[in-house]
């Protein structure tokens, strides 16, 4: 088998520089959001500014819709784009919008993002009552169409329920388990061990405030918590899920927090006197970190395949699972 | 002070013949249902209808906005008309819609219609995580405009919630207590004591979902209920919300069980064997019943002071201090 590379979360300010900064880094394939709160007519119009890219920066990128495109982004040197949502609002409240936002290209979707919605409860809610009975339709739904179930915002037991209802793998895209950092995004060992049981996915992510010291973290640091991940939950159930929100202005990600929910403005990870974008660490400021991360993995003590199945091979895998 | 006749929750098919009847059970006031599943746009468009039904009905019916709608109903032998969802659909994920929806005309406003919605729980769910981080801030907007929060719809906790989290009285405008009958729309004692001690209102329901021995249920055993309910909460909190849905094709009891979140059927309170809208009891065929309630509460011992209470003043009284 050849050996992938694979980012499965990015919401970066789309641009050509940042498809070629990919391209350099070897992406083959990339998990792209393209919804935190539109609605399905919102979501459509972000679809439409992709096919835009897609044509104007055809030599750089192409839109993914199974493994085969990964297969065929590393023969001619292109990153696949696959689309997800962290929030479930494009489908809004209607099961038959499933199938069309998978029509449309959407190969994920969050059930949460971080507050409640209708099928599940976020990480940032005090209570949490698990996949509510539309969510348990809407697996359903996502299943018989090959819709990933996303829970990397969602609160833990609706997270159990999730692996428990849904009869293929779900992914955790982009957290960190929380032994290593107690954010409220990160995944207790319990839930891990379950996800890895149930042949799910955990993306780890490179966003600060979900990394140990935050902007501060070391890649020693990272790749230790990898390797302690990977005693955890088996090598072959760990990716990489960066997060990366490069190049876009702070208020987009004051929109990320708030969306249309609140008239008290929302902090989520940041706090009232620190509420803009973290800094990247210096070592994974781009894509191009994964060249850090492959050193870093293999100075911890990882095999060189198993370093290439962390980098992607096991996304890919996943990605191959999908519709079977 | 003049003794009002309140309905504060019907569902009908509306139709000049229903106008008439509830002008003929001297209903001052009433409390029409505009909303289950509907969007923002949708609702706008039931609001466009009910326009129509005051230019043709102009004898029979007009918009209630405030109490004094119900004084003038009274001297004009009309009846008022007050809008509420029984879902917080129309306002979707946005904040900003409350007021809109305000400004429409609607006063009142379940947080949950069965399911788990983006501000509480419903009463169909299997854990209820209660109010929610948007619901906050909607009860606090909604507290602001002198929108009431509605919670007949609603499981426990969440109600629970919503009488601490609201700053102004809340309502539970059609359901009965579950002392009587333990449909899960019904209310707990304790619920039901919390309720009246923040000067909430109880509309008790006519729906046969809602009655002991449903269809068959005696006039006698409703009054008996609505007196042991008066010993629990006070007879100043306690109103009718009939839950009157008549003259609509059994579609219609489906659409309002299932909306657009299941393709599975759901059967509600009712059941396969059983999914069409249950027949009403001989003695509240239609709002002409209020004289049959009349007769029964003074039979169980009400003074009829007290009646009239029940029947409306309380009602009234509780919308005097909507905007207090």
């Amino acid at each position: 088998m050849k050996n992938y590379r694979i980012d499965n979360l990015q919401y970066c300010n789309w641009s050509e520089e940042i498809f070629r900064i990919n391209n350099e880094a070897k992406l083959d394939a990339i998990h792209v959001t393209v919804a935190y709160h539109e609605n399905f007519d919102e979501v459509k119009k972000n679809f439409k500014i992709w096919d835009k890219y897609f044509k104007d920066f055809k030599s750089l990128i192409f839109k993914g819709k199974t493994f085969k495109d990964i297969e065929k982004a590393k023969e001619d040197k292109k990153t696949a784009i696959f689309f997800g949502f962290q929030n479930c609002s494009p489908i809004e409240d209607n099961i038959n919008l499933v199938e069309k936002v998978y029509d449309l290209g959407a190969r994920f979707m969050q059930l949460t993002y971080n507050n409640q919605s209708l099928l599940a409860t976020g990480c940032y809610e005090k209570n949490d009552s698990g996949v509510t009975r539309m969510g348990k339709e809407v697996i359903k739904e996502m299943n018989r169409l090959g819709l990933v179930v996303d829970m990397s915002h969602s609160a833990e037991k609706s997270t159990f329920d999730a692996i428990e209802i849904s009869t293929k793998p779900i992914a955790i895209t982009h957290a960190n388990p929380s032994f290593w950092f107690g954010a409220k995004r990160n995944k207790s060992n319990e839930l891990l061990r379950t996800l890895a049981a149930s042949k799910g996915m955990l993306g780890l992510s490179l966003y600060p405030h979900h990394l140990k010291d935050r902007s501060n973290c070391t890649l020693n640091s990272f790749c230790e918590m990898t390797a302690k991940t990977a005693e955890l939950m088996g090598v072959q159930h760990i990716g990489i899920g960066s997060d990366l929100c490069i190049g876009h202005p702070n208020s987009v990600v004051e929109w990320m927090r708030n969306g249309k929910w609140t008239k008290t403005k929302d902090f989520g990870e940041g706090s009232s006197s620190n509420p803009n974008f973290p800094e990247q660490p210096t070592w994974f400021k781009d894509a191009r970190g994964f060249k850090n991360l492959e050193e870093g993995l293999k100075k911890v003590g990882f095999q060189e395949t198993e370093v290439n199945d962390i980098l992607g091979n096991n996304w890919y895998n996943f990605y191959r699972g999908i519709n079977n």
